[in-house]
């Protein structure tokens, strides 16, 4: 239990390779790691060294960016975004540190997971303490609004992770249940990111609206483009190994797609590699994919999704934050025209 | 993912065995039971029958009966008090949901665990949710303080039990370690429970004050009782296995009074036993525990953190909730005199 050791320096303020858009984010995401960093002094000293590791983590920082673009009006950020930017991203981390419990991963963009590190019982608790941590900071508000919000999305992220992991194997999900699964376990954070954002960057209730209705759309259609990656993606640039929903039985939307337009006998095929009775074939999976137009079908509807989020800033376009959240909104297009 | 089937009646309101002082928080218990159930329709549909599970598991509640007690006034308790209780009720229920996966526990007062019923993967989202919706009615207080306390009851709750998981078939844990431990994951909950109900109840800073040392030192007093009743309980009153804390590795105070009280190669083959080099003789552990009057001294210990809580309260004395909570403190050294 040695503080000391596990301690490293944090990664490299914002997240690589997300276009000039998370550039000028530089130095609000180094104010963030200062404030991260400053917040292990809130663990017991015993366990700071654990809280640290979890910390460390270098991942794309999409949510706390999504806090400072909503509140977006130039300069530094105030303490109150960096404070919420801090909440999101330790309440995404936490869902991290618990499903690589479940996913019984050993690895997280290249290092050991805090369940390999740790051993599933302290990760377990460990990821607890990450949640009562970010609740901490919420509470640190004047109003009990940011708690209210922020406890109300990780009760629903956990909600939508639920129904996803009681739904494996299931071979009668439907486009409906998928909605409503990433609606949940990923566009939800998305949502109260920017919800938050445009709150405590003191903009207009209806601002406020939009930016919420934004973040919602970009979650979901994040979400898609993560399971469309998880067949078109580059294993090394992406840092996974493809394939694992098919594998895992999870009928994401590039599979419900290529069901529906196989013929009945290989449809049947399909579900029974889903349902756990045969072994996946993801090279034949990917060629029936593209000979069947899965990926034009499946970006269509992202694309509608990402309109949906874009359509939902029209009528504030003169407010500072509108041009950098248009710009993320771009970036997710392009890294999905990346995948063709 | 039935939420009918799952569903069924809470269990009888307030603990049978646990005196009158319990017999008097009937009422409570019951604006408590109808408090959480009125609490599942905020879980969204899908999971509301797991957490109606989750609630289900007829507990001592004692925790709640510490918010009731400590901001006692008579009559039915405000509507300030049952949510204090719930939600102190809520943080100890996810928090068994998460000990039963670590522990794999199949049973919990005769009935299957949430691991058991629904696959560990479930059991952590769904302990994840019942600490998310615990904040989310503390965030319905006027201010942040119990969000405050709350979370950061939580995150002490989940150190406690990470240290002690990270320290289980350690053969050099001191009595500092053991107070340490229980401190964090037992008596923090009791303390917040107590500063809670004082405070709600509308007592004077100086009673809240009075009431958390109280709470405190009473956590301590129980962990020590929990600790001892797996050696010298009776294994069909208790509920439980003897022996558990030996075979696990787990060097409580009895343990730790027995090691220092045996001859030298004695307590070294306990430290094997411990350390999981030797398979744990409970028979003769027992035996050698009566016979340097391990229990005795145990005991003494507990009277004098008992006595530390009763004190705590003295300036007090004329304040209704302190002979209810001395009645707690009573009913506790009642229970210990049961194991000899």
């Amino acid at each position: 239990m040695s503080a000391a050791a596990s301690s490293s320096p944090l990664h490299a303020p914002a997240a690589p390779g997300l276009g000039p858009v998370f550039d000028r984010l530089r130095p609000h995401m180094a104010e963030l790691d200062i404030f991260l960093r400053a917040q292990l002094s809130s663990f017991e000293p015993e366990v700071r060294g654990l809280a640290d590791y979890c910390l460390d983590a270098s991942g794309k920082r999409i949510r706390p960016a999504l806090v400072f673009l909503s509140g977006w009006s130039g300069g530094l950020p105030s303490l109150a975004l960096v404070r919420a930017a801090a909440i999101v991203e330790l309440i995404h981390l936490a869902t991290l540190v618990h499903d690589d419990i479940m996913d019984g991963a050993d690895l997280r963009r290249g290092r050991d997971t805090a369940t390999r590190h740790y051993g599933p019982e302290v990760a377990v608790l460990l990821g607890d303490a990450l949640f009562a941590q970010a609740l901490n900071l919420a509470a640190e508000f004047p109003t009990t609004e940011v708690c209210l919000a922020v406890s109300d999305s990780t009760r629903k992220v956990c909600t939508g992770e639920i129904m996803q992991t009681l739904r494996r194997r299931a071979t009668d999900v439907t486009r409906a249940d998928y909605d409503r699964v990433i609606e949940l376990k990923t566009a939800e954070l998305f949502r109260v990111s920017c919800q938050l954002g445009a709150r405590l960057g003191g903009f207009s209730p209806a601002f406020a609206t939009a930016a919420t209705e934004f973040g919602r759309q970009l979650g979901n259609a994040y979400q898609i483009y993560d399971d469309l990656a998880d067949f078109f993606g580059d294993e090394t640039r992406i840092g996974k190994t493809l394939g694992t929903d098919l594998r895992s039985g999870k009928l994401t939307l590039p599979l419900l797609v290529l069901r529906e337009r196989l013929p009945a006998a290989e449809g049947a095929a399909l579900l029974a590699e889903i349902a756990g009775h045969r072994t996946p074939d993801l090279a034949l999976r990917l060629r029936q994919m593209r000979e069947l137009d899965v990926f034009t079908a499946v970006v269509t509807d992202l694309d509608m999704t990402l309109a949906a989020a874009e359509a939902a800033l029209e009528p504030h376009a003169a407010l500072p934050p509108v041009p950098r959240l248009r710009e993320v909104a771009a970036v997710l297009r392009a890294q999905v025209d990346a995948l063709r």
